[in-house]
């Protein structure tokens, strides 16, 4: 038996989310599908998180244990032939038996793209939230900055959250903008559900002059989501990159 | 009764081509009942020309003939509100009463795309060809430089059209490379059927060394189809802008 470490792109725009569903299309069910296909191994594919319908994700790693004939170095080839074009296997590696994409993530970096022209694009859209405004990113810079650090995140957590522990370090959240698209990488050791999605949301809202960066510090001091703005719709939101030790993640079996 | 000029982008991946038929998505058919939803009325969307199933496009120029109260310059946004995202009216404009969009266009310009990673992408793999071998560019470069002029095109037009007139002018191939993507920008006062795929599919065996430049000369002089590469498939194909006078293109009624 090999665990079998799978980095994986996918355009979620269709997809019901990472996580399988019994009657919805999601994108480890289309990937386990693929691998049953190949190797006739029904296989648990583990994720380093969910990603909620409609997120994309450029580096989301996962894990699969299995007994196949077929070599690693060939995995990401045979498997990206019997999966359809919104789903790439970008790396396919041994690992050792006891990595865990999830338990193991040091940290991870998200993005989040708010296309700001005045007219919509059909290429560069499906990955943006089109929000046709003009937005005030040095006022977006120095709200960002507040969010950053070690902090009690509960009011960026989406109500209704069971997590009891909701204390993450968010090492940084960095703000530009180039060709009409306003860009936020948020990097952190961890994530609440729904929390860069209320990060982006804020953040817009501090760029609209609706909210300011004090307002951070109120939401964070009182622990309330209700100060904060509203949650940016999933399209504009990418899963770019876990990181691990990296011996961990490039050891061979 | 007004002529509105509508600049028109679109993914083409899920329309089966611009052009209406009675039992498939097309660009043409949902932008016209986008606008019958809009309006009220039935109206012929005229374009410079089809795009196939699967083409691209990011400056579709096309006219509708109606009569409406609401103001051309409302048009975009509230036909956009209509469409779905992979269709996106760019602008709207009052144009004169005999502007038409195939019989006054003065150049095209197509874009023809190839992804030569080791992986795909899928993001921009949807607008590329995947072909992940390298290819040698100079030699694209300079067959390119041989397909530039004026000529009869015959050998690179799909096989089976009536076209009776196949010459046609190509002002410029330009061949250029940027991360992985071989960008082929293609203009000329006409194409024929299927030409740029055959332009692209060619200069790729060329770039492959399996055709060279002296081919481009042999394709040109004998009129064989049978000699150039294959059909590029819709996927790369992009059409980017129609050209007319400015005059044409700008004045008002």
């Amino acid at each position: 038996m090999r665990r079998i470490q799978l980095i994986i792109a996918y355009d979620g725009t269709d997809y019901h989310g990472f996580a399988k569903q019994e009657h919805a299309i999601t994108i480890q069910g289309t990937v386990e599908n693929a691998i049953y296909s190949l190797t006739g191994k029904k296989v648990d594919l583990v994720g380093s998180g969910r990603t909620d319908a409609g997120v994309h994700a450029k580096g989301q790693c996962c894990i699969i244990d299995i007994d196949t004939p077929i070599p690693t170095e060939r995995f990401a080839k045979a498997l990206n032939s019997r999966l359809p074009k919104e789903i790439v296997i970008k790396e396919a590696r041994d690992v050792k038996s006891d990595f865990h994409p999830r338990f193991m993530a040091k940290k991870k970096t998200y993005r989040y793209q708010i296309l700001t022209s005045k007219v919509n694009d059909p290429f560069i859209g499906k990955y943006c939230y089109f929000y046709p405004y003009s937005l005030d990113i040095e006022a977006m810079k120095e709200a960002a900055r507040r969010i950053e650090g070690t902090h009690d995140f509960k009011c960026f957590c989406a109500s209704g959250s069971t997590v009891k522990d909701t204390v993450r370090t968010v090492y940084s959240i960095e703000v530009h903008e180039q060709d009409d698209i306003v860009y936020l990488d948020v990097c952190g050791n961890g994530f609440l559900y729904n929390m860069v999605r209320i990060i982006a949301g804020t953040l817009i809202d501090v760029g609209r002059h609706r909210l300011t960066a004090q307002t951070i510090e109120e939401m964070l001091e009182k622990r309330d989501r209700t100060l904060g703005g509203p949650t940016a719709p999933p399209e504009g939101l990418t899963l770019l990159e876990v990181y691990y030790d990296a011996a961990l993640r490039y050891e061979q079996t």
